[in-house]
């Protein structure tokens, strides 16, 4: 909002000696307008708050929509183990993103590589700074882990879960965070000091390539070293779909994850109360906003069409996992333009995004790469083809009004904006591989070759709930009944103390 | 809120000459006022729109609840096929919507019939219509066509669904939803230009009638046409309940319903920031919303606890699904007039709606009619019975403050306003009943004849879910389990490119 | 917000008589003020109300959390009874908490026992209270039956439920509520008339003591006059863990209480826009909630960590329904003193949180007693390790700020505020044990000898679902897979009207 300022000097001056007290006068007049200047501001900051907490909120919700789409997404043996990553994805990430992650992100002023200030919240809350920023870019974080647990499920050794997670919320995610998003960063379009990145810096509006890319790499890499599940690709070389237990909890997962990008994509403006000069009176901020909800629904709406009449050509039937899947492609595609594109461009964005979901899937099994969640090739290749997206139709008029800092900034090559945006994404693409490969890659194969990463074969076939987790996740039959049927493991009753295989009763 | 306007010459004037610089010191004070005028404006549009926004997300997250009671309360065999449509209700509609739907709902000037601009959201934002709007109107548009695929379930083509669902979102609702909500339409009561109907026009605030009478009775059609699933009704005449396949489901998508209902009705109201005239401070649209949140609350619960007894009596045990459905259908009775009625009123109305809905239902079974979600009896039953208590329970008070353009309005026959309201209502019944019938109707019964309706008998014993959708929803038991198993289906392993039908490993 | 207050009187004076017009200048810029401060006046009530409305509704979901996380940790024949107690907690709550529930917690002037005015939402919305208020508080008095349902799942007769569940949410948690949160409670840190207790009165933000410790007392004396479930503890003293059907309801549940609990508590606050006197601007009411919701956060992240490890020592597996437990554990330990204590504490207060689960836990088994939801232990063990936390760690600045009305007040002991706040503490466990004690103690123990308490052992064999309550939650298969399947149920077919167990097909 316009800040008030009322000099009673001044206004003094004007009134002249001839009004009885015209210091008084002033005064008094001044002291109203200072009374309602404050209140501006405690309405700003209390509209903006509320906005970016619930929006918060939000994103929260997407941690519960991955858990839901993961556990549908794995067998049933191995649900009690992907639905505890997704928790602690979650408690860890939260420990580690406030002793360090958030300083190494957005601790400003920086080296232009990594922050390093606010260290366990410290100096919270300043005049940059509040607790619900921090809790906005905390729930961001760990979307990029969950991300990554989806690849390499249901073969993946406990410990190296924890190791590879907290290493890619406390470090991996929040260096690319900074270098994006920061005010520090050296590819940020919101750079303060220095030049921007090809006159433009990149604009990754919501994280098509902080967050999606560098989760789906990761996974990538992940599930490169640790190799397929037993029984995904037979020995003649065919492709065996390893289905998940449950489409209810993927559409499930998939809905709340819709839900959560609420938050995600319209919350990344972070304050509502915003209202735009030169622009009609009812257009501001709040505008662009509800038009950045619209083009994330259109852009997921396309890809999920395109993924229906798609699959039902390719495969014969109508399919609810993989509309689910091409849908959420659609959304981490539309995440880096949402703001800054026509809602007609997003039916565009979506549209190929499917395309490009299903390639990859195709590629996937030609190389007998196995992702359960199909998790690299949705975030990390509809991740991609989000951030180029947004280099050729990010608009004038949009990225004007949302990066308002720099005016005449290059925009969407399609749009008549020139190439240096498509040039400074072209280099957050080739930057954000490079340097989760060189992190993640490495660390998964220290861990490979440590033996550390892929559980044992028997543990595979069997499942590693029964094995690592205390049992099933499910139990539909009483021990009674079960007692009285042959081929079926007593899960009802364990011995917690004891014993971490339940015993057969046969 | 109120404007302020500070003429700098008038004020000018009212100093005078002997002020040192009279003008100077009005333009100067002026000035001030113009900036907070300025972000009153600008604060007005963001809390509004903040407020928009989640309501929103909340009427979207119906769409989940709706996904989930419809596939707990189908067979495990059709899961797939339900949540499919569930998922294409909100991706098809998004698209149809922006394309369509919202000019046709609220494109003004129209002919009082059906809107005719804002096609693709062109003109976006006006000073009518901000994106929040359109976003709102879209959640709003989805709902209708998720309450018919519920009628219907278990025995539709997916063709089928694919053409009414166009249908009814794109055209059938938004003809509805402009008569009774535009400011254009001819029954309005929110008409701008010409008479009111009745001098009142019809106050259905949230669409009791405009969406749950239309889904209701275009599921009522399409579920008559169809005729009953196979072996709902037992040659002998007896009826036999074929039920659903998970009781958590229907729990928790009842009780996401209920969750997104408080953006359904108290969001109805679009704005939040509105004092109302020769009203004490603290009372404004902001009370008139949280009291729209306690009536529906209020309907809701009596509901369900007079479901809960009268089911107790007439079954003979206590049914948590029997109870979510009165549930909701307290919520579908109380849309129409949750934002004019006194919270007392809003427990007659869940209390009747709760009978309407078991008499309904017992109508259903003498007339061996089979809707697995009893949707046409709930939001069409009960829909209506909100439509005509509206009519009887409307208070003066709330009616001038909600609709307060023109003065002096009908209200509640039973308070005392008299029986216009109750005609424009009674109108309002017989035109959606009109109007769905002469559109819907038809469009099943040519679908019937081209034999494009309802599946096969032999689709329908094995369940659409592997003949159409590639596969059962759920594996709970892993591979090897099931080959040691008689006559089971051995579901884990379905080869995507070359099959449509899993093979039975007997 | 700073009430605006220009006097045209005093201003006209002070312009005096040279000005042409003064009384007509100094009414005109009073008159601009005054819109002002009505405009003000009327976006402080639309910002407040819209945070505490959408925080109410975050505070609902967590009665979804609730079902889903009872139906998960119940036995599979169990779930429509535990889920129909979840659902009927919030329906009838609702009802008792419009009827008299919110008058005996709220209604003042009181006799500082219990409130006696608002009944029936009378004279609603007042200066004190809006419908939106109302909304809240209802939505965290059925919080409490929930937590006791747990307690006593899958042996108690739902008629026993209907009692205790009534009493316990229109009685006996109203009264608890009126003294430490209404402002003439004999012990609320807010009171207006009177002395504070020990000059500080107690600091239950959120309500460790009064909703997490009300609840768990109350399950703790059901399910010790009920006994343990069948089978829990074996004839030779062992203990055997009766698991839970679906641990992805856990986790699901589990996700949404996490949800849930931003509106439980940063929503406590009531109101976000208000800023803080000598204060930095950007400093206010919004830090302290965001603030509050980064306490929370942390506190259950880190007792969920705490529990990760301590169970994989104590049991030999990774346990996700154990580290759900734990974070929830954490979450109700903090609800008192979210508000007042730093980032930093609120990580030891997970810690020990998860430690006094842990203990709570093992003394249950030592004396056999068995609770389905660990109710008692987390609810009753954590709320009452979170009263005495806050009165330990409260800092003085954030107790000044949070509770401006009397300044000096004591605050935590380890932060250097004397041993006040403790006393006042100790007292409140003291009361609230007593309290619940005297009241649910003897209600249990009647139901008991009336027979009215516990199922019969058919019954708890069978499961309540067969024998009360219409049939299974589940049917994964369909009748005719059924029937060529020894020894399983049939459950697909039954006749609602004239049979309440289902036949076997055997």
């Amino acid at each position: 909002m316009a800040s008030m300022n009322c000099s009673a000097g001044d206004l003094a001056q004007l009134l002249g000696p001839n009004v009885t007290n015209s210091t008084g006068a002033a005064a008094f007049i001044c002291s109203q307008f200072q009374i309602a200047a404050g209140n501006f501001n405690a309405t700003q900051f209390a509209v903006d708050n509320t906005y970016l907490l619930f929006s918060a909120y939000l994103v929260f919700s997407m941690q519960l929509g991955f858990a839901m789409l993961c556990a549908g997404s794995v067998r049933a043996k191995n649900t009690m183990n992907i639905m505890l990553t997704n928790v602690l994805d979650a408690a860890a990430g939260g420990l580690f993103y406030y002793l360090f992650g958030f300083a190494f992100a957005f601790g400003t002023p920086s080296n232009g590589f990594i922050g390093k200030h606010n260290f366990g919240l410290k100096a919270f809350p300043s005049s940059s700074f509040d607790y619900s920023y921090f809790l906005y870019q905390w729930a961001f974080a760990i979307a990029a882990a969950g991300i990554t647990s989806g690849s390499i499920a249901e073969r993946t050794q406990f410990v190296a879960y924890m190791i590879y997670s907290s290493f890619l919320t406390g470090f991996v995610y929040p260096v690319v965070s900074h270098w994006f998003w920061s005010v520090d960063g050296w590819a940020s379009a919101t750079r303060e000091h220095g030049d921007l990145l090809f006159g433009s810096g990149v604009i990754d509006f919501a994280g098509s390539g902080v967050v999606h890319m560098v989760g789906g790499i990761a996974g990538l890499w992940g599930a490169l070293i640790e190799g397929p599940r037993i029984g995904r690709y037979h020995h003649s070389g065919r492709s065996i779909a390893l289905r998940g237990h449950s489409a209810s909890l993927v559409v499930l997962g998939t809905f709340l994850l819709w839900f959560g990008w609420y938050g995600f994509n319209p919350g990344s403006f972070n304050k509502i109360l915003s209202a735009y000069t030169d622009a009609p009176v009812y257009y501001g901020q709040w505008s662009a906003i509800g038009r950045t909800a619209v083009t994330t629904t259109l852009a997921g709406c396309t890809a999920a069409l395109t993924t229906l009449f798609c699959k039902r050509i390719l495969s014969g039937h109508w399919n609810v996992t993989d509309v689910c899947n091409g849908l959420l492609g659609g959304f981490a595609a539309i995440t880096a333009g949402c703001s800054v594109v026509e809602p007609w461009a997003a039916i565009v964005c979506g549209f190929v995004a499917s395309l490009v979901l299903i390639g990859c899937n195709k590629l996937a099994e030609i190389f007998k790469f196995d992702d359960p969640l199909e998790a690299a090739q949705l975030h990390g290749g509809c991740g991609t083809w989000g951030v180029i997206f947004t280099a050729l139709f990010a608009t004038e008029k949009y990225v004007g009004e949302v990066y308002p800092k720099k005016p005449g900034r290059p925009y969407g090559l399609f749009m008549g904006g020139g190439g240096n945006l498509l040039a400074a994404h072209l280099i957050q693409v080739l930057v954000i591989i490079g340097w989760v490969s060189a992190t993640m890659g490495p660390l998964f194969f220290v861990l490979h070759k440590l033996k550390l990463l892929r559980i044992s074969a028997e543990d595979e076939m069997a499942g590693m709930d029964l094995t690592r987790h205390g049992g099933f996740a499910y139990i539909y039959h009483d021990d009674d009944d079960e007692s009285q049927r042959p081929g079926t493991f007593r899960l009802g009753q364990i011995e917690p103390t004891n014993s971490t295989t339940p015993s057969a009763n046969a």
